[in-house]
């Protein structure tokens, strides 16, 4: 799947910065680019500016990692299951299921509000480049970055005061550009109807990031305001005719992070020490889920979806570091890099001005290199509470800042979303939140050893599990109320606290603030200006004909439902209900491959020959999820929900000959709402009858 | 698929020599040597002498490549579509193809002959390991060659004339081992039931080699004895419930070649010399027969099997190539071969007696290779008529020597198959003959330049078109009688002989001898006793712990029904109905991915959850097309058709984790007869009903 999460570490040092031009189908592209002429040439329609923003202004982002769009006037929202799955989740009790039974409301009335989630809606985008530009004007380092960071903070804050809009600056091209995106908030969303999970993850993790797939990904929403459904103006219908093989369609979603940018040493960092690190406590969170998982069905279900969020990024990243540790894939990013290089070394201008930023960029990664372990886990974030004390502490150090000078995700535009996220009532299992920070403390004592500071105050001479009972028995934090008193009451209150978890996260917020001050000083005060060097002389070399890496703001890909080579034949643009119950009994009937009883019991009623899944070669990564996929005509034909394993490598460079998206089709949606899960009425509605 | 086509080269210089200890599925055991405790030990089930017997009494070699199995008393034998598909051709008309209309013969009476099919079982095994060693004692180089080819040559004479039967000596463990192979022959063969090509070759050459797949590819003959059904005691009964996921199976079949136990000298020659050459002259004559093919409908259904055994032969050679080419592949060669010196330098006396073996070896590759691909294209055989030319010029230029210094193919004991292939009665096409001798001549041409000898007598002045247009039309070869008469004339009639296709063969008969006594001189003879003394030394290393290299002998392999990991996630371990369904709509109904019409009118009558094709990890190659996968009772529970693409590289080293062997599935194959051919009769019978 292709959801996307937010790395865990505070402080990214990843600038996006331009690519190679595009080929065939590759490029992720902002809205104010959209490359109309190259549409039209190759496959004959020009998209109008209407059409554009009908499709932007349909286009929803799920502020938690996927994208989604409207698809009737009256606020409903189709999106994948997996990006609705952690609210059906916190929606679910021993109770009722929501993931494992999936829902369907037949009625308004009925539709079931979420816990935390929010939808944003991006309604004004405004070139800011050069305000941002002039900002740090003649300021050099640790300077400019200020300087950049501040005038950032204050155009937010006038945006949001402004317009009353979500208003984020988005760093494109590596600074070649600045734009302020203003997004509009929905955060009275409920859900309409949900496929049970075995349907919409057929496969599990196995098939995940694979295809042919026969996957029922989907789950719709509807937004309301003022409590009631949303009227709303921008919506594409669904075509459950779908697109034909061959045919030109477009994604338009969030693609979260792209690394196409990297410099050759930046690649060879990631090759060498952040996989293999990220791969590792991947593992071991697994090895604790899987232990958790194991106590009983209740401990299943409760793990059920971190499992499936890290299994999901295990998979992916692996696929990733796979790509890199060929050297046929790396030798394709040293030749891009050489390729710019020889650009910039024939411009006497462009050569002085890049001076030795590439090399500069070297040392800092080697540099980094060397520490970055120890500082991955020197933040112990467990699974939601330790986070939680970790965020309250900031934010009663971080607030009290003038704007400009605090730490990503404090700033007074993410405000209203952070109490959002940290204020939600979801659930908190004492028993998952002890195994994981067990884990967590055991894995860090491993790494960084008895001796270390962080160790020292982390484990308070005890060990890994007395520890995490300890503080998870203490805590109080599981309170919303408590929560909110804290943040309410400043620094003082904090320091004051008895409790446990905000103890332990006030002792070694220090450390993890030293380490992002050492980063941002030794690091980032390097790679920026550096980076920003060989970006502005990217962008004078190949301008806005390439697109920038992906950011999770709004993009447009464009391309065609194709086959592509693999296992020594093609895989089929399509898949249908036929392959579902092939690959079923194919693997005899059990564990992921099972179809589930809704679909069994309905078979003779469905048209097994209705397509279900199908590939085309956009230019997507993780974030897409969600996405519609929209033909000429502005209509919904599928959502992607994935992307197959060649597509992964795709991080770092865009192979068209078999980066494929995967969606699930309109036709198999429409066929399944209908003949599965009897929600005719939710089908007349979709389809305007 | 994995029928086995001989190599068109006289003069195979690859012998058999042991391979390292066997793991997991791996090995093709010949059947003096089944081993009964591995197989005990892994699978709780030890096989009978009587079990071994019978399987052994009812496996059939079809002498044109391929293999099957009696599964009745009363002669009916199965096979693939593909290894009868040559036969199938053979019989069709412009009024009646068999190949694309499939045929079923309702009762006895309408059984069709075969042109020219001949079948074999192995009646009898005898060691004659020590008669053919001694016959060599003392002797070195070239006369221990002799001396052993006449030795062999007389014990298979002898055999002949004292039982009637096809008696073959054959080398085991490069010599480690020599056996006398006896053979019942069956002439008379008829077709009982064929599915169209198309249910047959589902996916066509896009899919061939590849898994999962869908493809009703078997064809059921019935053997008579002195014109009547043959009443055979050993058969193994089908049983259409198939095997079990993870359940012990047998394939016993005839593998053609493997050469696993090459040098790494030998491996690099594959890879730099042998595999490159014949690519390309695969390639050629697929653009001829594309071209021959274009002109209409009647063309094509003549050059369709070619260019089907041609396009598999692509396929496979490719992917054998494409492992060639990696080095993690190639190590594991280097590293077992070091292994195995390392073995022979810890014992003083192997040592010494190995000497300089591999280095001699690799001499002698490196001399070979700088003349293989003058070598390869100085032999012009055509399509038919010129290869017949050339057998009937050597047959009388062999026939009068002594029989132990005759060139391969014209034993005595070899001709009888001699006389049934060459004078076949199959249709000859004048224009499909002059397309590919045309073809061949442009090759020759442009490969060893207007100047070679070989050139200046194969073109005699003219261009190649010209050229094969006087020869093919100037023929009288297309008359068997014609055939006959110069093979009884002898080297006179030959000689005397106005066709000029024979004048053609007889002037570049010499070359070709040239050719093949500068290789036996310069390669053979070096290759042939350094080859033996590393064969000695690994059998003295190993012993009959291994099995030994394919020689298109009766062998056994055992394995399990098993998935494996594919692209990124799992192959199931069956396919069923369902799956042809929706691989066909998932391409769009169209091209190789066609559902005939069979099928499709009796769609609601098939059940769709029935299983058709599976895979198990059982050890095979091409020439085990056709054989029966049998369970531990003895029943036939699928017939093998391919190998996935994962064990093409299998030819030189065996994989167990994706390696794989893919069946028909015997409840498929009782589905179609029952419920798409309407051959109720023939499924009764089958099932003994």
């Amino acid at each position: 799947m292709l959801k996307f999460f937010a790395q865990l570490l505070v402080g990214a040092f990843v600038l996006g910065i331009t690519s190679i031009p595009a080929f065939a189908a590759e490029g992720m592209w902002t809205f104010d680019n959209i490359p109309v002429k190259a549409i039209k040439q190759k496959y004959g329609f020009e998209p109008t500016q209407e059409w554009i923003d009908n499709v932007r202004l349909s286009s929803v982002r799920f502020n938690d990692g996927g994208s989604g769009s409207f698809i009737t006037p009256t606020g409903l929202v189709i999106t994948n299951h997996h990006v609705a799955v952690g609210q059906l989740q916190k929606m679910s009790s021993e109770k009722k299921d929501y993931v494992k039974d999936g829902f369907y409301a037949s009625s308004v009335e009925k539709e079931v509000p979420c816990k935390d989630l929010e939808l944003n809606v991006l309604v004004d985008m405004e070139n800011v480049t050069s305000r941002v530009q002039a900002s740090c004007n003649g300021l050099k380092g640790g300077d400019a970055v200020k300087a950049r960071k501040a005038e950032i903070a204050k155009i937010e804050k006038e945006g949001l005061k402004k317009t009353g809009l979500l208003s984020q600056v988005v760093s494109l091209y590596g600074g070649g550009e600045y734009w302020l995106y203003s997004y509009k908030k929905y955060q009275d969303v409920r859900l309409v109807m949900a496929p049970e999970k075995q349907a919409a993850f057929f496969g599990g993790s196995s098939d995940n990031f694979t295809y042919p797939r026969y996957d029922l990904d989907y789950a719709v929403f509807r937004v309301y305001e003022n409590g009631k459904p949303l009227e709303n103006k921008n919506y594409m219908r669904m075509n459950p005719e779908g697109a034909k093989n061959g045919e030109l369609v477009f994604i338009t979603g969030h693609p979260g992070t792209t690394l196409r940018d990297l410099t050759y040493s930046q690649v060879l960092f990631n090759r060498d020490v952040k996989y293999p690190v990220r791969l590792d406590s991947i593992d071991s969170a697994l090895k604790a889920l899987y232990e958790y998982s194991a106590i009983g069905p209740e401990q299943k279900r409760r793990a059920a979806t971190n499992i499936f969020y890290l299994e999901n990024s295990k998979k992916a990243l692996g696929s990733e570091y796979e790509g890199l540790k060929k050297a046929e894939f790396t030798d394709i990013l040293k030749n891009k890099e050489a390729e710019l290089i020889k650009k910039i070394d024939a411009d006497p201008k462009l050569k002085k001005d890049t001076g030795s930023a590439f090399e500069d960029v070297e040392k800092a990664m080697k540099l980094y290199g060397s520490r970055y372990e120890k500082i991955a886990y020197s933040y112990i974030v467990g699974y939601r509470l330790p986070k939680t004390a970790f965020s309250i502490v900031f934010y009663a150090m971080e607030t009290v800042k003038p704007d400009g000078e605090r730490i990503n995700g404090y700033h007074d535009s993410q405000l209203e979303t952070w109490k959002y996220v940290n204020f939600s009532p979801a659930p908190v299992y004492d028993d998952l939140e002890k195994a994981m920070l067990k884990c967590e403390l055991e894995e860090t004592l491993k790494k960084l050893g008895p001796d270390d500071p962080v160790v020292k105050i982390a484990l308070d001479g005890k060990t890994p599990e007395a520890r995490a009972e300890e503080l998870i028995s203490g805590t109080k934090l599981k309170s919303v109320e408590y929560r909110k008193q804290l943040a309410e009451g400043g620094m003082d209150a904090v320091r004051n606290s008895e409790d446990p978890l905000i103890k332990f996260a006030l002792k070694l917020a220090p450390i993890v603030q030293s380490n992002i001050k050492w980063s941002e000083k030794n690091v980032e005060s390097v790679l920026v200006p550096a980076k920003e060097k060989i970006a502005a002389a990217k962008f004078a070399v190949y301008g806005k004909s390439v697109y920038p890496d992906a950011t999770f703001t709004l993009r447009l890909s464009y391309g065609e439902v194709k086959n592509y080579e693999m296992n020594g034949t093609f895989a089929p643009p399509y898949t249908t209900f036929y392959g579902l119950f092939d690959r079923w009994l194919g693997f005899g009937g059990e564990g992921d491959w099972t179809v589930p009883e809704s679909i069994k019991k309905n078979a003779s009623k469905i048209n097994l020959s209705t397509p279900l899944n199908f590939v085309s070669d956009n230019d997507i990564t993780g974030g897409n999820s969600g996405s519609p996929v929209v033909n000429a005509k502005g209509e919904v034909i599928g959502v992607v929900f994935d992307g197959n394993i060649e597509s992964l490598p795709g991080r770092f460079v865009y192979d068209e000959k078999a980066n494929r998206a995967v969606s699930v089709h309109a036709g198999g949606i429409i066929e399944s709402m209908k003949n599965v899960y009897g929600a005719e009425k939710l089908v007349n509605e979709i389809l305007g009858k």
